[in-house]
């Protein structure tokens, strides 16, 4: 897949979106609501090679904007690579002369993968809300039917950041023979009462759009455009620290000396948010965040175990949890709750907070702490696969 | 101005909105952005008497969402009485029987202040985003006028929360003569880039509702509603705490057993929050959201005064500053900032960190340690004013 690199160390240079998709009539797939859904296609990622004993598959779950591909160059003029670029290639963390790695888009999402904005077979038009809402459970089973058609006998690991994390757990919950090792970062086991409100609120900027037409904007040729770059802005606010926006910003005052005295950006940080969120309604559809948004809210391993404890007694894989001390979004408590009920279960689990100023964001840059602690982790558990 | 008292004890009863008006042409008020503004009317409340020495005045000012309304109701059938209605009456913090309270609605505002949604003498029709950008400096200067016309001749105290406790520190710069003590509470001497985006991304809230039309909305009658209620839904979740909606709502369920797999409120919190939105455009008005968001990210005494210390050079009152242990939007280091800026200048300052759950809210809420404190210095600056 690798066609050549571009100047960038170690890029596994140019890659290509794939898709697989399953789930024909009549096997649909039974989402966690009780509704059916298919065909479905998932589009993905790989980089490196799956061996012959396909035991050193590693996949890759992404957060919330995120998609399927995590590293390389879409074309020659692709001016950016993918969202862990510096993770993945050769003698990275994710070491692609060693292992074979994965990323899909989750379902319901707007890159490649069946979400809110495909064509409903059975009306010929977009699902639009029709589209079922589905769960983070959801997102895993097809996972497990793309791995399962890769011909991956057990995952070396599963890790993905913060709705990411939630998948890499839900991946040692549900599929327990599957993965030799699991590494949640930046997450949570189920998302609290603030982080359930951010979301309402970014929900409610989408509704509210004049142009979200009640989710049928796609049958009127526009766009929410609008409510999706407030929910982006807002959702970038609890991305990162007071401290990095109080670093990176301060009261600086853009392009001006003096107030403008009007509405336009006068602070630096005003245009950097409307840029964050005008740069991602060019790549994210409204739908989908309406629903993954949702699948995040109504993750809570605790209610769909009974207990935290209960949720991790069959787990059968090494866990490295990782937080970071500025993310006051999934905070080192919430990663802590999870390593206590492993520890309970007496399951084996390392756990690190790693100091950042950068906050939930951390995950997603560079920072030699993660990067060494998850060479080392996954060395390891390549190196002794059966002993676990 | 009691006329009877409702079934709340030491209720000052029944209050009425007063009006005073001034800066008739051509005595235009001239603005901090240069401009001139007039007539203004300023509504306002008052409770219990002026002294005849016309030294016994107490300024409550108000903080973005609040209004003049400060205590007692408006009518017999009013359900609820004014926002700090517990703080006011007889032998109550803000002792009616002994002190001249008042609070009038700041500039801008949409409680019968002179705002953008006042019409504008000029051309016969509402000013909309043809008011002027008006600064807390500007707030306190119309107060100013409304003080002089109430005959006081020095404030004994000028004390406010949140925005209140900007206009309060703006009274101390600006007026040093006309105030005894000034007490702000929950504050900060200048927005941090977090607080500015806050703001911000309810702004971008109102101007992407359809019905804004480029803020004219009143002269097509109608209301962005909707991009309001966004805006207060996010500004409601930064002034609770994380802990106070986790204790308050945690993932309970609002009216089902079971997760309604669809976009309307699963949770309470989403509930609570929808409410809150809905109740707030009952009585609040989009433009003047804009224009009070906007004075508040322009507040910055280290701006305005070269640095925080030099801001505090000739004021010439006693100053009680108060922050709460959980407040996140402006948190105990801010308000320490301002301690220290008037310790180096060897002003008279007490400072109190008060234990709360409640996030910046907690001084809109009862809580003995603030009462306590609050009568206490009053009735000190009250028994010996000459001294200070």
């Amino acid at each position: 897949m690798n066609k050549e690199t571009k100047n960038n160390s170690n890029s596994v240079g140019l890659v290509e979106r794939q898709y697989f998709s399953f789930a024909e009539s009549p096997n649909e797939m039974v989402l966690e609501n009780g509704e059916r859904l298919g065909p479905i296609t998932i589009a993905y990622e790989t980089y490196g090679k799956l061996n012959t004993n396909a035991d050193n598959a590693i996949l890759i779950t992404h957060a919330l904007s995120g998609d399927a591909h995590v590293a390389g160059y879409h074309s020659e003029n692709d001016d950016k690579p993918g969202w862990w670029d510096f993770m993945v290639g050769s003698g990275k963390p994710f070491d692609t002369d060693k292992y074979f790695i994965i990323c899909s888009n989750v379902l319901g999402g707007c890159m490649g993968t069946t979400g809110p904005g495909s064509i409903n077979p059975k009306s010929g038009e977009p699902y639009n809300l029709n589209f079922p809402v589905v769960t983070i459970g959801d997102m895993v089973k097809a996972q497990k039917q793309l791995i399962d058609h890769l011909g991956v006998k057990r995952l070396m690991s599963a890790i993905g950041g913060s709705m990411g994390g939630m998948q890499a757990l839900e991946w040692a919950i549900e599929y327990p023979e599957m993965v030799a090792s699991v590494i949640p970062i930046a997450t949570t086991s189920r998302l609290g009462a603030q982080g359930i409100a951010f979301n309402e609120v970014g929900r409610q900027a989408i509704f509210a759009d004049a142009n979200w037409k009640k989710g049928n904007y796609l049958n009127h040729d526009c766009n929410p455009a609008h409510g999706l770059v407030v929910a982006r802005m807002l959702a970038h606010i609890t991305y990162l620290s007071e401290e990095s926006m109080h670093k990176k910003f301060g009261r600086r005052l853009r392009d001006r000396e003096r107030y403008g005295y009007d509405f336009s950006s006068d602070f630096e940080v005003e245009s950097y948010l409307r840029y964050q969120g005008e740069s991602f309604i060019q790549r994210f559809d409204a739908n989908t965040y309406l629903y993954i948004t949702k699948a995040i809210d109504y993750f809570d391993l605790n209610r769909d175990y009974g207990s935290l404890e209960n949720a991790f007694k069959n787990v059968n894989c090494k866990f490295l949890v990782i937080s970071f001390t500025s993310d006051w979004l999934f905070t080192t408590a919430q990663s802590k709750e999870i390593v206590k009920a492993l520890k309970i279960n007496r399951k084996h689990v390392s756990f690190c907070e790693i100091p950042s100023k950068y906050g939930h964001d951390s995950f997603l840059l560079r920072n030699e702490d993660m990067e060494q602690m998850l060479e080392s982790f996954l060395s390891h558990v390549y190196d002794k696969p059966k002993k676990l």
